[in-house]
């Protein structure tokens, strides 16, 4: 492409935060990289977008070639451009991030030689990550606190039926606090957007709790109103 | 720097969507551009990220340099990215938005010669903008319906003592709908955040109106609960 933009010595690179819950932890998927600069740091999936590709194709991209894996609804959160982030030069990345559901039935494998693996790994015990991926996640964190409140979003990481204890260590890896029981079950259950099933945990050597469901009209129609024009 | 990156003709770019509400009428700041590409178009204003400037740093200075207007808060909302969006180069854009209240106290006017104005301009009669700006301008105002759900967006566009007429022509601005004003009207007092003032409207010459004042302790209070961790 002719160009009449002065040459900059910069790139921008896209950063992935994907969150998934398994057995009452909320995890996010990281890489170990195979290349330098930060060889052997444990990373977020991300890399450089090529110049004839737009950022949401980079990112469906990165994400697969790290981590294998595609089809997957990310949302783009925020652009991080500090002066000294990159070693290498001006980079500044688009961190996006995206939600899924039972993460032990998708296999997490890199495509490319630039990740040695990539693996899930809980929030509760996060190594320090390459560049500023700790200030990026932190953020995506933030965000997803934020949305808690609004947006069903903790019923799309659990699986379709699930148990109060199951829906209540969500919130709590979220909002990164304990609650108290009585009260997390009373108040879910006041809302009315639970839908008590005739069905219990089944393979659990413990007393089987009732499983529930997650009714979506009934949520929409608690928390929008007509001054709400959107979900 | 010394760089280890390939050189990429590329860059990346800061524009700015400022909402202001103002007799009766929600704006935008557009300025027009005095240089090509797009000379004589109406822009959102917006410019390059300097190589030794973070993005946060660069928005300020960019919307100072062409509206003359400083110590606002802006929020980044989006980037965009699509290959083509720029016809000089590879340039993807990192889009942040303000809500300013009263906005004939605010003098906006361009510090460089690369705007010839600034103007403020009512959403429903938006011209065709440059580049990629009226699909920018779009995403942010389908930002502000979002928030308007959850956030007190409403009550930093109005004055602090304002009508229900006027906040209803802020909402319907927003909205890009009619309201039903009693509907309205009992809706908006319902929900105890609005408190009404011993004063009416001065200088005006039809029936003068009642004055409200906006609770924002009672507004929180009310759409936050203990599993909302944050405003």
């Amino acid at each position: 492409m002719e160009t009449g933009l002065p040459k900059f010595d910069s790139a921008f690179s896209i950063d992935c935060v994907i969150f998934g819950f398994e057995a009452g932890e909320l995890k996010v998927l990281l890489i170990e990289r195979n290349e330098d600069p930060f060889k052997d740091w444990w990373a977020l999936p991300g890399n450089m977008v090529e110049n004839n590709e737009s950022i949401e194709d980079a990112a469906t991209r990165i994400l697969y070639e790290l981590t294998g894996l595609h089809d997957m609804h990310m949302e783009q959160f925020h652009t991080f451009g500090a002066v000294q982030r990159h070693p290498l030069g001006r980079v500044i990345t688009v961190a996006y991030y995206a939600l899924i559901r039972i993460i032990g039935q998708k296999e997490v494998k890199p495509v490319t030689k630039y990740a040695k693996k990539a693996a899930w790994r809980s929030v509760n015990e996060l190594p320090k990550l390459a560049y500023d991926h700790s200030e990026i996640f932190e953020t995506s964190i933030q965000k997803l606190r934020r949305r808690l409140g609004y947006q069903p979003i903790a019923f799309e990481l659990l699986p379709e039926k699930f148990t109060l204890t199951q829906l209540q260590l969500l919130y709590e890896a979220i909002l990164n606090k304990k609650l108290d029981k009585r009260n997390f079950r009373k108040k879910m259950l006041s809302y009315g957007f639970l839908k008590e099933l005739d069905e219990k945990q089944k393979g659990v050597s413990y007393r089987a709790a009732k499983l529930y469901k997650f009714d979506r009209r009934k949520y929409y129609k608690i928390f929008q109103n007509d001054l709400t024009p959107e979900n």
